[in-house]
């Protein structure tokens, strides 16, 4: 077993706050993160593809493809977006890098042919972020 | 002469758009960075202070304090705010590179008093930053 | 599951040395690292939690509050310190960066409530890291 | 158990392209990376060695020997050469970094008597890796 | 005077050597940069332009347009080539860092219509670099 | 005129403090790098060359040569050392980064005989570097 990895750059803002919480359970559990107009990120994205390299190609997966799949499925959805508004699959989700990795597997998964889909982490500065990972990572 | 630099963090939000230009004029210069709700990054700002090291010292400036000095003047009102909205000093200016670089400049210059400021760099992300250079450079 | 990571950084110096080798031993085995009055490094550590995302605030853990546990229990103890000499909890320890994981693991773990305590990574350099990892990393 | 790492960077021309495929699939499947002359990468590598640090020197194994190593038996066969002409292990196979990372392995494997040979990670740029990994990874 | 930077990647290969030296002297001089197939890299390059911000965009140039300008005029002809054959305004031109930054000031100079063009630096490692720039940089 | 840099690193201890000052003022000037067994960094040094390529090398001086120079001159005297009692070059001298810059410049500036040495240099962490620079950089 071989594990590809695409790594992948959008800028967006997002607020975290959780309608069901009081304005001061908001503020103290989420702090400056909640600030109502938002704030944002320069997010790093990684995807993970394990498989056997086909003997043809030598690829698990041609990341080239992998690189076009994840701008089509994920970044034309997400950059230069706020999380919070623009992005229907996003709706009602509170939008921690935990919950962007779950919301991007579910969007990815179903197109990956070649291989399967083992991990997708979502990092959201240099020292934070979350991974989502399949069965056998 | 030695140039000595401290490097500092912050993420925001800002959108691009001049209310004086028409939503077709503010779609076609400032495109995917006009998002109505706005978009974010992770802010990296670089401070450059020139002098001779003090003898009894060996600094140009104690980095350390000029470290304090940019959270207490910059950093806390830019990090974790929509930079259209929540900073007064940026109110009625587009927030591109060029124009933080040179409110920062303002905002920090009167509190340099060991060394002369020399350049501040805004970096919104690896690819992209402004620098403003004082004279003598 | 879903894995979080917060990253850290600290300064310190340290040496490699073992007691019970005669000088010749310690000077072919640990060779450079071996200088008696030490050499430093700037470290990175990463912390690694895996869990559930609470559905209230879409967090495996705050990592922010995680990173402030870092700083309590860990930076506290090494930043700006000779590892050798001032740290109670690496006395009778060779400072490897294997040795420091372990250390650094039981410090953290104890205090670990939300998620479970699934990695440590310490990197003295960008060419050399050592990881513990828990049961079911 | 600790995993230990050490990278390193070579620098190689290569080209992507099978002899058995026509010009027309060489150049539909591997694209721009099927340039008769070939083009080149800053390779980085990272290899894992997994085991118990020896309680007599805190290490799993040196990462200064594995690094010289590593530059023995796979830098000097590889660095500011071309991978299609210059490498006899690869002689015969698509360099891809999936292929890359398994002749590594192989080359790297019987040499690791400390530990044990964990994972081999081939990145040919910042947004493309390739990792192989043993049982227990 | 604010200085803009946008920052773009390529890989290629090159090989160094003099066609007016002996074999023994290219080998002497160019070590093993000299390898006959060539080697390769990653580069990086930074594209520096010089002015006073717009009020009425706040851009001296807008990044995005400059970075398609790098596309079209620099990237379209050196990446993924081999710089010794594939890239005619490099014929007879020994590829070191130095003559490529020279060569790719020449080709985008003529373009850059807002602001002045004040630095390229091109990068084939992240040690080693060289600067073109531009009077009054 | 163009700029080539070659970038090197090396790990060592120092310990900021002044002996003609007393503890409380090292201790309030100083703070945490004044810890008295020293602490640490992994420093990284540039150092650029200007000049003129030469048209039979495509050089302004070698970066391979430099960086042999780099290693001989100044990396063999500092890595893996504490610089306040390893070093003659740095007796008596506070090593800041500043102080550090320009002991580095005295050091190497008479081996440069390619090119004039304009710029060194030296960063004791990413957020924290200094810089000396020669007449016309």
């Amino acid at each position: 077993m071989v594990f590809v990895t695409r790594k992948a750059h959008f800028s967006a803002a997002h607020r975290l706050f959780n309608p069901e919480f009081t304005d001061e359970e908001n503020e103290r559990i989420f702090d400056k993160c909640n600030n109502p107009r938002g704030h944002g990120h320069n997010y790093t994205i990684e995807v993970t593809v394990a498989g056997e390299p086909d003997p043809k190609t030598g690829y698990v997966i041609d990341l080239k493809k992998l690189g076009e799949l994840i701008d089509d499925v994920i970044l034309s959805k997400v950059d230069h977006k706020h999380l919070n508004y623009d992005v229907p699959e996003l709706k009602g989700i509170i939008p921690t890098a935990e919950n962007i990795a779950l919301t991007f597997w579910n969007l990815l998964e179903p197109h990956i042919h070649s291989g399967k889909l083992s991990k997708i982490r979502v990092a959201e500065s240099d020292n934070n972020f979350a991974e989502y990972r399949g069965v056998g990572y």
